[in-house]
């Protein structure tokens, strides 16, 4: 593993001398390489500001024969992670710990905000309609995406029947577990960079079945909105080693509260069904903390100097 | 199930002829009461902003013979999630679909700048270098929280060794898993109201193994931090019948980056020894797209216009 | 914990000066305490073959107030974990390791065995019926029998539609899985012993809301089949610690292959389905191993040679 | 997907025409082609008991250019699932399926005596001390092996420390779970016909690292010993559908036990530490039922009434 990647070296030699839109593009490519290796020369061309022709020369002056070995090129930047970790060292290399608190935090509040900026709010609610009236929802999240993916069943479960958050593990594969799918059924595909092999077969796989598609993904031309005909954008971060999946949690938040209005009488009930039978069938009761069953000791110290005495004593340690 | 909770009706009865005090007791304890089931009668006086008579004078007010029983009201309001579904009510009872999705990325956004005013820099340091010196570290989230447990846990895993993301299945019980945790260990705590008991009661007995408990929770009356040495606080909502997590999981990206850095070498050579891997044992792809080798199509159409294509489609059926 | 239990030494005490039928009832006792927890003084009686009143005058001659005491020194017995251990020293403390292999193995055939001569075959017919003509099926096992679960799910969502592996983790809880259960749907509940309390109360709770119930567990005594109409009795074992779920998976296999052949055009339909799926979504392979594609080397040496070699060099080390 | 496999009807075709030799070599090759696939001809004449010759010659005769192309057609019979239900058809479409309980019952009866009859007694050995005096312990079980690697993992976390049930699921891959593997370190893998690469590769890798392999397999011509130093063998059954994991279960159950008595003090004290935070921690109590406790109705009435009535009602739906 090599240090620097080659592509990457080859436009940093050449950067002094380039023009305008090529600069562009290079900080297009520097910044955001998995999106761009998604991308068309037309589209990426779109996307930066610049013509087609722009780009397809952009390629060829860095040395490679045509648009396709640049691809490739790119595919060869993106897979390999180190790079990442490079680019999360241009970003957090000298700033203190708590600066990175501070800037992580900071930073997750601007993709919230472009989020709110760019999302298609007629997506958002052919979402929470299509929801509603499938007969059957699969939600598929892969790794990262599992996260999401269990936390939108968790609540979808609460709200409607037939919920299947479909999962890879040791037993059952993606597509034994979506292999009845129909047209009446709905699937959600959560996937971001670097997005997620198996995510999209199944998600095509739905779609020739004549399935319902959401994905919720980072941008419109993720390549998991190629079968899909509602796409909920929100932005996540490639800064560094961790996707940041705020903003698509944000998404999810507002999904389940518009699903809890629609469906509120159902919602009051399986609750109050689920109340009745802790107490009626005596199981042990809920987890939630009852500080008075529970004889929670509510004369706890002054927290903050509790918390300064111990780390004292863990620092001299 | 009855309509509406006694405490909160009594309060609603009283309220128009309340003092300037009295009112703000009662618009915390209407706002937040799952947050004050857990305070003494000082400590919500504190938090409020009154005198330790007041609130006892409160309780009685209300009819209640003493504060215990006025506890238990509360305990009885914080159990009952349907108080949840009508306080979502109020918030989002009268808006549109597209502004329930703003609304909510908005407050979202708003938790995680509390978040950054309120956080403990210190606390944030002393958890890097906590877990990285650990011998073992325990993660331990149920329910809602097992979503950010996983997160970290599948990422601290790539920064060192010995993580154990703790369970709860039908295989294992908690306990059953950290049950030889020494004070070698480091234990992660995290839970949100209504709070998890099973997670309060792991935190106890691996402090009384000596273990170092951190914590991430929403606030620094958290019974969570009965036995911790070091409390994350970050925001969390009870508008609505989700929990956001939002702020915490920013909060969890923080803690990631600020350990990668410090180990950058040790995750450069992991990360390096995986991609060998999947070069050399011939092991299925990693899940990861890569459009040339994937042949993903790269010359999909105008996205917006599909989407409202197949929308249009929908909304016929 | 003090070293044996105070009503195994009662027995232990009285049994030379027993009555032939005393002994009868100590010697039951003794080795399956854990089912006779469960049982009244009739029951009891039944099963050993002896008269009510012997049992209770046993009961009074061991110096215990009434039955109700007994059955409290029983279920002290059963709870404390090391009994089991104390039995385990008693079978298996003075054999060999080898010898321990063996008797493992012969004594699994011996259930098996006693599985073939009891279980109840029109059960077996029915429950083959109940299961293909459910509208939805809810398989429950806890700890150890999650084992059992999962692997009748696996196979059972082969089969047919509509399977839930009901597992409680970190978010669900069984209640919140199996809520919209109806009369048109069929659960599963599999408990051996020391028995799940969840399970029985999920059961208890499929039952009044009309749905079938069909048990595997190891006893017609079992607890288990309080609300079932259906029970599949396979033996098991509390002879060690560890719970021998060897019978109960070979009536799973029997299941199995049962449902498989008065299903076998949809069996055949859904496994050319998956096998379609991977050649044509160019999902990565099955993780099934070929031999030819995947290039594994076929002419390994004589695995007994290579066995001792390496073994030899482990035992040096 | 056509009907019979070519393969097999070549072998119908000139089947009455063969020599004994040959007979051997159509028998063997029909009843266990997922095993004979991984054989080289020198292998396959051993097993059979004819010479390396005569299974060139087979190949030929049935028109096949060289054994090479023979192995392919193995391999396209393997991979069609279809033909196990081909298999399964023979062996259970003529009876009934009460017959078919006692015919699978007696069937595992007859696995577990073979196991007993070759497995390697020294291997056993070996087995208990390896996972004894390993620093970590690493179990590998894919698919429906997941089941036996969640049992052992299950037991073994009771015995001994440092034990990880590796598990692909959504989130983590194998190989992100042993890359820190050492040579002081043991994995255990555990598969059967028709075998799976990722358990494979995870040896392979495991091996290359210096760590210690145990296997658990169906027989010692399994390319799961190519890397093992430690085979047990049970056997495994492929006359349908599923996989007969109960004597690799049966073998399990020895090691539990032979472990806990080589650390009888250990697990002593383990359970006895667990019994004390159960009633110290006041954590709801363990799941296993109390019948005192939790007040289960021990005058059930007679189960065998109760069932043909509920029976009854059913059959008449």
């Amino acid at each position: 593993m090599t240090g620097k990647n080659e592509l990457l070296e080859r436009i940093e030699e050449r950067y002094d001398g380039m023009s305008k839109s090529q600069k562009k593009l290079a900080d297009y490519i520097r910044s955001s390489y998995e999106k761009a290796v998604f991308m068309t020369a037309a589209r990426l061309g779109d996307v930066v500001g610049v013509s087609e022709s722009t780009v397809v020369r952009f390629a060829s002056g860095l040395g490679y024969k045509g648009y396709p070995q640049f691809q490739k090129a790119l595919e060869e930047l993106v897979s390999n992670r180190l790079n990442f970790i490079q680019r999360m060292e241009v970003t957090y290399g000298r700033i203190s710990q708590s600066e990175i608190l501070m800037s992580v935090l900071q930073s997750d509040i601007e993709k919230i905000k472009l989020t709110m900026e760019h999302i298609d709010q007629n997506a958002f609610e052919t979402a929470v309609d299509t929801i509603l009236n499938a007969r059957k929802i699969y939600i598929v999240g892969i790794r990262s995406c599992a996260t999401l993916a269990n936390f939108l069943g968790f609540y979808l479960n609460l709200i409607r029947d037939n919920v299947v958050s479909v999962d890879t593990n040791s037993s059952s594969e993606i597509f034994e577990q979506i292999i009845r799918i129909t047209e009446e059924d709905v699937i959600i595909g959560i996937s971001f960079p670097r997005y997620s092999m198996r995510t999209l077969k199944a998600l095509e796989f739905a779609n020739n079945q004549g399935a319902k598609i959401i994905t919720l993904t980072d941008s419109v031309h993720s390549p998991m909105n190629l079968y899909s005909s509602c796409s909920l954008i929100a932005r996540s971060d490639m800064t560094s080693i961790v996707d940041s999946l705020v903003a698509p949690l944000s998404v999810i938040n507002a999904l389940v509260v518009a699903l809890c209005m629609k469906k509120q009488d159902e919602v009051v009930d399986t609750l109050g069904t689920l109340e009745q039978i802790w107490d009626e069938y005596q199981v042990y009761s809920s987890d939630e903390l009852h500080p008075v069953r529970d004889k929670i000791p509510l004369h706890f110290p002054d927290q903050k100097k509790v918390n300064d005495q111990r780390r004292t004593e863990w620092e001299k340690q």
